[in-house]
């Protein structure tokens, strides 16, 4: 099953997308996706509820707006160098244990909604992500029953501005939280669905020309040793998302780097979980 | 006016403490602390709300658990480092410019429950700090006008698990997101009662010892420089909450460092914000 949310900022409703492509307005199943749906089993009364109900759904029209699948997880959790080639063309150490960092909620958005260079941007970069949507509260998993947790999948760009991150003291989340960081989407996928999360390609273009490529089989930590390793140190919630890092071909690896401007566009998809499309602007008062 | 939360997790109540020091159950006025009650102009509407129907609230009883007095902030951004001596004590330089790091916010608790102390946790440490309170969105604040843009201030413990934060590889939140490492209150007092933030004394004992003991005129980055600062970053949400850092005392800095065990009990308190109790219990499955 795929979950979407549609509708302008701050008033998006629960959609469905079906196998043939088609968009269904579920509003009448009464629930959005949020941590209550996922705590009470939603996605399999959702599933059981859209087979009785899917005939009289209103469909949703291709060219309304799309917003981020989750309604306000408690957090995003994401994982740093977990790629071999972009650590090293980071400049960094291969990590022996995952890195993980903070993105504030606030900085999600819908899939295609444009990037917001923050003010004073001068170095905002792309990062292609498999995120990982939970599905019950989750504290102390081991690798072998991690994957019971997974509630499904989503495609995520984890914009970055690297003077924010690394040149302005103390700790990455500067870098990675600013409004529009986040896009998501375009939806989530079930965990059913996706046969192996650990050979999914990935791939993101700038301004049509590809920076990025690669497949989550090249993944250093993979998914169910990351939330065994993440829920030693905090509870993950239902909805929360952990977002397993990016694969080499940022701007900030390239010789000379080359960051995002007013008027690029970032493309970037992963098999079987869609595409989604970013037009950068500059900051607006 | 001083907003509380009682009743059992997960199922807490809002109420208020009148001067008196009385506590009164305002669930009738329909609202519970969270992004909306602030957004939506709530402190102001509660107050002529309970200036009509105090007399019909029911009282509290003083016998009943408090909780955390906010319903699920977005995010919790806490400042390392904010006063000079703390910086010192932890073999770590004075900041140029502010330190941000984030507790996820499934680490905030009642301001008496117990602490559990994480799976494999060795070094566990206090860190008493004064909270702020955000009122409304706040993005590209200046100093000038930050502070309209706080509700008010409470009482946080950072509890932090000194080996996860710091010998564990990358950033900070492994050791500042276990589950009841943020007792919070026990109530958010609102800004129209404390005069100046920037002169409350502060102290916190372990085992009736005197362990920390300060005052926030040792601040390094004031209030409204830190909401200034932060919101550059990222946007605050209605009801975020700034922990504004520790002064020294805590035990990493004591020679030999003394971290805390099961039986320990942890007291602090700010003048004006109230106090808190934490007993030190074993984690258990």
């Amino acid at each position: 099953m795929k979950l979407l949310r549609f509708g302008e900022v701050g008033f998006e409703k629960p959609g469905i997308e079906d196998e043939g492509g088609i968009r269904y307005d579920v509003s009448g199943f009464g629930e959005d996706y949020d941590e209550n749906f996922f705590e009470s089993e939603g996605v399999n009364r959702l599933k059981s509820w859209f087979a009785i109900h899917k005939n009289s759904c209103p469909r949703v029209m291709s060219s309304l707006r799309l917003g981020p699948p989750l309604k306000r997880p408690s957090k995003i959790i994401c994982v740093g160098l977990n790629y071999r080639e972009h650590a090293i063309e980071s400049g960094m150490k291969i990590p022996k244990e995952p890195i993980l960092f903070y993105k504030a909620t606030s900085a999600i958005c819908g899939p295609n909604d444009p990037l917001e260079l923050p003010k004073a941007s001068v170095k905002t970069d792309w990062e292609v992500e498999l995120a990982v949507v939970i599905a019950k509260k989750t504290k102390y998993a081991t690798p072998l029953n991690a994957m019971q947790n997974v509630a499904g999948y989503l495609l995520h760009n984890d914009y970055s501005e690297r003077a924010f991150q690394l040149e302005h003291g103390g700790q990455w989340l500067k870098g990675k939280s600013s409004d529009s960081f986040a896009p998501s989407g375009p939806f989530l996928v079930t965990k059913d669905e996706i046969t192996d999360p650990h050979n999914l390609k990935m791939w993101l273009d700038v301004n049509g020309k590809r920076m990025q490529e690669s497949s989550t089989s090249d993944l250093i930590f993979n998914i169910p040793y990351l939330i065994a390793y993440i829920s030693k140190y905090m509870s993950l919630l239902p909805g929360d998302i952990i977002s397993t890092g990016t694969p080499a071909g940022v701007g900030m690896g390239l010789k000379p780097p080359r960051y995002l401007k007013s008027g690029d566009v970032v493309e970037l998809g992963i098999n079987g979980l869609g595409s989604s499309k970013q037009k950068v602007i500059a900051y607006s008062d």
